[in-house]
């Protein structure tokens, strides 16, 4: 395939999703398929990320020299759950790290719904805010979609209103204004590890809303053949046999099988689930949805857990949050990866 | 499993996409499926949009009288294209014959942009006005998306719209105020011809914003596992022999062969296609994207082309335009199909 052909087919999920901010440099292309004869590479998320957040660091300080908008993240944090205080600190830390405008806002889990709404509403018009992040889960006095349908799609930096979801899966119309974190984290990884998906079979292990049904809405749009599989699927390891790309995004401990997968198959472990481990001093380890064990030695390519998607989903956010700044003020999302790998 | 639990695992799509108006009616309930040893049992298309026809204009006289509402559906036909005149006349057939107020709009080919916008605005703001069609294609200097962009999201009688689809992929939201036609009268077809979809394999050929990609998403709602091809698939014939369930949607004539099909599957043929045909007065016939005459000894059941998906598209517009008119008064979409098939 040529670079215009590619360049065309990746349409606006390698611009929007985001195939990495690379300005003025020379991608590497080592042209890496499923067919690679090498075995259990590591697809590493924790560099990818850092790259992805160099990108948006330079490409922020671009729009503020040569336009005075600095990108502004609001995070509100509702309660002192112990998760989501740890989740919003790494936000803060990074969206710090890029030089964003942050405004933090921090309620009681007593706070009334009525009360958080203004809130939204204070952020919705203070034009230095370009995206607002709801920390999940809010107390159970709240009602989630309520509150996230208050957030202007145009700050809408999860990426997760009907809106944004409807251009996500639509194709040749408007290219959605965020577009979910955790999803486009993969897509990300998969290209920037310069993985072919024209016309590859790629199979997505689960179908959220957050995770499995954007992500097969986007390997879609990459020109994979995608099958979901979930909770109903009947005959799930002869359907992830067959697959180039695997996606597994289902929650459940070593779910995958290493004798599953089909030889050099590429796979992308969405799972974060922990499970007891008496040699560690928390008493538990964090694990994917794959038995990374058995299958780093049939996958060409894995992303391990910790270490794979996990730390590219904060880097989407940052992605998200500058391309809304860029909306803001009529410009258009920065054409990703300007040279294509070959 | 249960009434209970399919009620729960239809979710929307049953309710939304419509399993059908019974309402005070006992279903048969055959309790068919893909292992039926019955081959090659007609899907007719004509008899069921009858169906669905008739439930929509026993739900509109219900409107009517309870709520003083008559549903409205305003047609905008631009130019003189005779295959549009056509759908158009069919479409206001069936508004008269449902009993809905319908609003002509005709346009010559020479209207500008601006003052076809105008009258997308007079329309959206049309108290009587529940649902507007804009018949495509549109001449080449208007702007398509532009146009259809305009139409209010309450009014979208094609369910086109972004926050429409948004909400046609996302589990637990809103409800999509309206569904695109053609896949609704898929999954019409499905759910009346007794189809049990949940568990299995479902695939869809063509990924296209009007028919793959949305039937692709309510397929996955109604519990199948989905896989969508296109034409950048490599294996198409070996992932068409795993399906339980095929919806032909790729426009070529004769394309999937009985030879491809899993014996004992259901084939839902959407294409619409003209070949040369001599002994036709006209010179040509309309066929399908399946090969009908070997694909009939391999099917459980199969629609024809003609008589098949086609008549349920302009059914599933009626059915759109009843929805919308009920939004319009707060009104929840009938609970469409209160007796569940066992």
């Amino acid at each position: 395939m040529s670079d215009a052909q590619q360049l065309k087919t990746l349409s606006w999920v390698a611009i929007a999703a985001g195939a990495g901010y690379v300005i003025g440099k020379k991608m590497a292309s080592a042209g890496g398929s499923c067919e690679t004869k090498t075995r259990g590479e590591l697809i590493d998320g924790k560099a990818i990320a850092a790259k992805v957040k160099e990108d948006v660091k330079a490409a922020t300080q671009e729009l503020v020299a040569l336009h005075g908008v600095k990108p502004g993240l609001a995070v509100i944090l509702v309660g002192e759950r112990k998760d989501s205080q740890s989740y919003v600190k790494n936000k803060k830390k990074m969206a710090a790290e890029v030089d964003f405008h942050t405004v933090d806002v921090d309620l009681p889990d007593t706070v009334s719904q009525a009360d958080l709404l203004k809130e939204v509403e204070k952020l919705n018009n203070d034009p230095k805010v370009h995206a607002i992040l709801v920390q999940l889960p809010l107390p159970k006095h709240i009602d989630e979609p309520t509150i996230l349908k208050a957030i202007k799609v145009e700050k809408d930096a999860d990426g997760f209103s009907a809106a944004n979801i409807g251009n996500l899966c639509l194709k040749g119309g408007d290219p959605p204004l965020a577009i979910p974190c955790t999803p486009a984290g993969c897509i990300e990884l998969l290209q920037r590890s310069d993985v072919e998906m024209s016309g590859k079979n790629a199979v997505v292990i689960g179908r959220s809303n957050i995770v499995g049904m954007p992500v097969a809405n986007m390997l879609q749009s990459c020109d994979c053949t995608v099958t979901v599989c979930h909770s109903r699927t009947k005959n799930m390891e002869e359907i992830i046999r067959k697959a180039d790309i695997v996606v597994a995004a289902i929650g459940k401990a070593f779910f995958v099988k290493g004798d599953w997968l089909k030889p050099g198959c590429v796979v992308i472990d969405v799972g974060i689930n922990s499970v007891d481990d008496a040699t560690k001093k928390a008493g538990y380890r964090l694990v994917g949805d794959v038995d990374f064990e058995s299958a780093k030695h049939v996958a060409s390519k894995i992303t391990p857990v910790p270490g794979g998607v996990g730390p590219m989903t904060i880097s989407m956010l940052m992605k998200n949050t500058l391309n809304l700044a860029r909306h803001s003020i009529g410009l258009e999302r920065i054409p990703l990866r300007r040279q294509q790998s070959k």
